[in-house]
């Protein structure tokens, strides 16, 4: 990796303090905006949230800034050429659609609010994504500023989604056609987290996702459950025996098929995990979870970060009022996901649990199975020269700190654009386990956001070298 | 059975088509009022439907009409002497209270504003239970003008229990509080159906009920399923399991020790049973359901009316709105019901479903159960003169038909009456299967409840030489 001279980081820092106060003052605008892609009433709202976005890259100084259109949500795109005429090409991807959100899920503050308390901004999208698409835009100005140059090191593209919270249905389409403006050298993802406050870590890859929505419909109404009790199939009773199905008793997934092609850990990586320094006690109170529960004969970080799974995320059928009501319900929902690690394919995924759902299904009771969009998982590899670099700039901003190596239990897009654009796939991510994704009070550490800034102030210094030392 | 000659007949059908008018108007009133008892917010509207009717009663001519507090919501006590001093008594039960009921829930008119169609009153309680609640009314007064009399030829109480719908948690206590005032030679339970349309029935016995919530928690709050699933236990997961291990592969209930203790049909039952003119494919439109499931070894009959079940009546847990929301549930609940047969003991039931989810749920789960008041089964020894009166009284309502024999899938407390008065129970039910109880578009056969009126005004004059064969 280059040296940052110590001028080059006091220089940086400066710069970032001065504009600290009106950064944060534009990303809690941002932020009020709430883009929640998966409802559509809020399609108004996330189509707001990429014209903010726009005008404010624009504002940056990007040259180009455009809407992008989808069937679903817009995406935004943004470029900024370099003046070098070697200088490779870096696409950051983010997402500025969030999560659903309501006070009454048991936020401390508004979700769409954004309250600053302690040094941490509370709001729905602080940690996913926005605050972590937004450190490009104060990162790439310091940059400018503590080198001296009018135009960044790097020709840098931004591609920042509005549909990654509903599946990112329309993504890949989305840059497999605009494949030739995309194109780079790099990808630098900015959408998952480091191991904690203090020790920064850079994420080698995440998991896929699948997800479905199965109803199952029995009786055409709600019927008396002592009239036809116990001769008549019941749909709630037909989702819970489904539930039941998705593991054996060695809480592996048992749907048949299901870990063909998983490529499974080297001994290697497995002692890499094992070297992170994991209290599964602190982890629990971040989980805010009270036991460990999962596939035996692997640690609970391998389980998050390497194994498949089968997760019921919503499940619902007959009365759940106050009181009872004696029923043979006339339907009963599940919503299910199944995390996919490198070497699933997510359409092999979809057949087996079809395949396997159609099995579990008894007589008089009819159903619909549907899929979202699925995601692939992604993996880079280790010790290629920019994920050196990035780790090396990660360092400089956390004052020298060793960084190390994690991956990422969560999903995003990126293998899309591994896939289409031929570039290795880079994370830097900033966030910290406690940050709160999709939970209640997501909030962002405001000193880590600006680590975030300072990392790739650095970073774009530093890539071409890296870049023409992986070419050659 | 005593005979009645076709003039009383005749005089009974007179009366009852003159008062016809003013008696569905009456009752149509009745049903206005949303007596939902499982509902917190309609306890006035409970109280408002036992005032209503006792003012009613009051109006047809019951010297004694009491409005009864309990705990929870008001019973109706009413009590009409007879100035034979040898007449025995008897005690009508039925209930005022009613199931929950909206609109949305698929209803083609508005459940709390009873509609005509086609000789059908629909609304939430016409068949269950208000309108055979109230047939008593009219029945008394068409045998007080047919006989001349002006006392019934039984001295006449009712008791109109406003929980029924909730389990009647304070029922029994009522009844063994005003014990001396309720003693009655025979119980007439007017909570029931008969077999169809055409072919009347009278009921030997209910099954009774067990019915608990239970509630699994797991994190704190919902938390991200990438970042933590496959790790931690899900609510909604064990939830599923718990479900699927309510019943073996046969069917029959898997909670060890449930069948202790059951009252197994005799041959010569399952025979009465096979003889009635069952037709699967119709019953299954009435039960609007696709296909039957249930025990082994039973017909559909014999799972409804004499097998104890368990039933999912509710299940929800995570997220269950529109799209998709990758989390693990930070909570999942379940409402489930037991139908219990003769020989079964709800406390025991209880215990051996507390002792059986306890074995179910894994480290890390939190869960709490609370089981409602339970009902006892109940069950008439056949060939008892009280019931072949009964069955000699509607026989001659439906123009000499030949009156079989059923049993009631349903609960009603109808065991307390028998345990703690010691008398006889006998059913007298005019609604039919497609009633709709408990379901939208509850509606009672205008047709039938006049019948149901008739059989009354034949019964109070057969009785007292029927219960005196009883005691020779």
């Amino acid at each position: 990796m280059s040296e940052t001279p110590d001028s080059a980081v006091h220089a940086v820092r400066t710069y970032i303090e001065q504009h600290r106060e009106t950064f944060l003052g534009d990303l809690a605008e941002w932020l009020r905006i709430p883009s929640v892609s998966a409802q559509p009433e809020r399609a108004g709202d996330v189509r707001r949230s990429a014209e903010w976005l726009a005008a404010h890259l624009t504002g940056t100084g990007f040259p180009t800034v455009e809407v992008w259109e989808t069937p679903g949500a817009p995406a935004v795109f943004a470029e900024w050429p370099s003046e070098d005429p070697d200088a490779p090409t870096v696409l950051v991807y983010g997402h500025h659609d969030v999560q659903p959100a309501a006070r009454e899920d048991g936020w401390r503050t508004e979700p769409f609010e954004p309250t600053v308390i302690d040094g941490r901004m509370y709001a729905r999208g602080a940690a996913d994504d926005k605050g972590q698409v937004f450190f490009h835009t104060l990162g790439v100005r310091a940059h400018l500023a503590a080198t001296g140059r009018t135009t960044p090191a790097v020709r840098l593209k931004l591609l920042i989604e509005g549909e990654e919270e509903s599946g990112s249905p329309h993504f890949r389409a989305l840059v497999e056609e605009h494949a030739g403006r995309l194109a780079a050298d790099a990808v630098i993802v900015s959408d998952t987290g480091m191991w904690s406050e203090t020790t920064p870590t850079v994420c080698t890859g995440m998991r896929g996702v699948a997800d479905c929505e199965i109803t199952f419909h029995g009786p055409d109404q709600d019927i008396h459950s002592g009239s036809f009790g116990g001769a008549v199939p019941n749909p709630a009773t037909v989702a819970g025996r489904v539930v039941a199905a998705l593991h054996d008793a060695h809480e592996r997934v048992a749907i048949p098929g299901f870990y063909d092609g998983v490529t499974e850990l080297t001994e290697a990586e497995r002692a890499l995990v094992a070297e992170l320094p994991f209290d599964e006690a602190a982890w629990l109170r971040t989980a805010k979870s009270h036991g460990t529960l999962g596939e035996a004969g692997f640690s609970t970080l391998e389980r998050v970060w390497a194994r498949p799974t089968a997760e019921v995320n919503g499940i619902g059928g007959g009365y759940q009022g106050p009181g009872g009501k004696t029923i043979v319900p006339a339907s009963a929902q599940l919503k299910l996901s199944f995390r996919l690690v490198a070497g699933q394919d997510p359409a092999t995924i979809e057949r087996a649990v079809r395949d396997w759902l159609a099995g579990l299904v008894p007589a008089g009771i009819r159903y619909e199975i549907t899929f979202g969009a699925p995601t692939r998982p992604c993996l880079t590899p280790l010790g290629h020269p920019a994920l050196t670099a990035l780790a090396g700039a990660m360092s400089r901003a956390f004052d020298g700190a060793t960084v190390r190596y994690t991956r990422e239990g969560g999903s995003g897009p990126a293998a899309d654009l591994q896939d289409v654009l031929g570039a290795p796939v880079l994370f830097l991510g900033i966030s910290v386990p406690s940050d709160g994704w999709h939970a209640p009070d997501e909030k962002i550490e405001l000193d880590l956001l600006m680590k975030g800034v300072e990392t790739t102030a650095y970073l774009w210094g530093d890539l071409p070298a890296a870049l023409h030392d992986a070419q050659r």
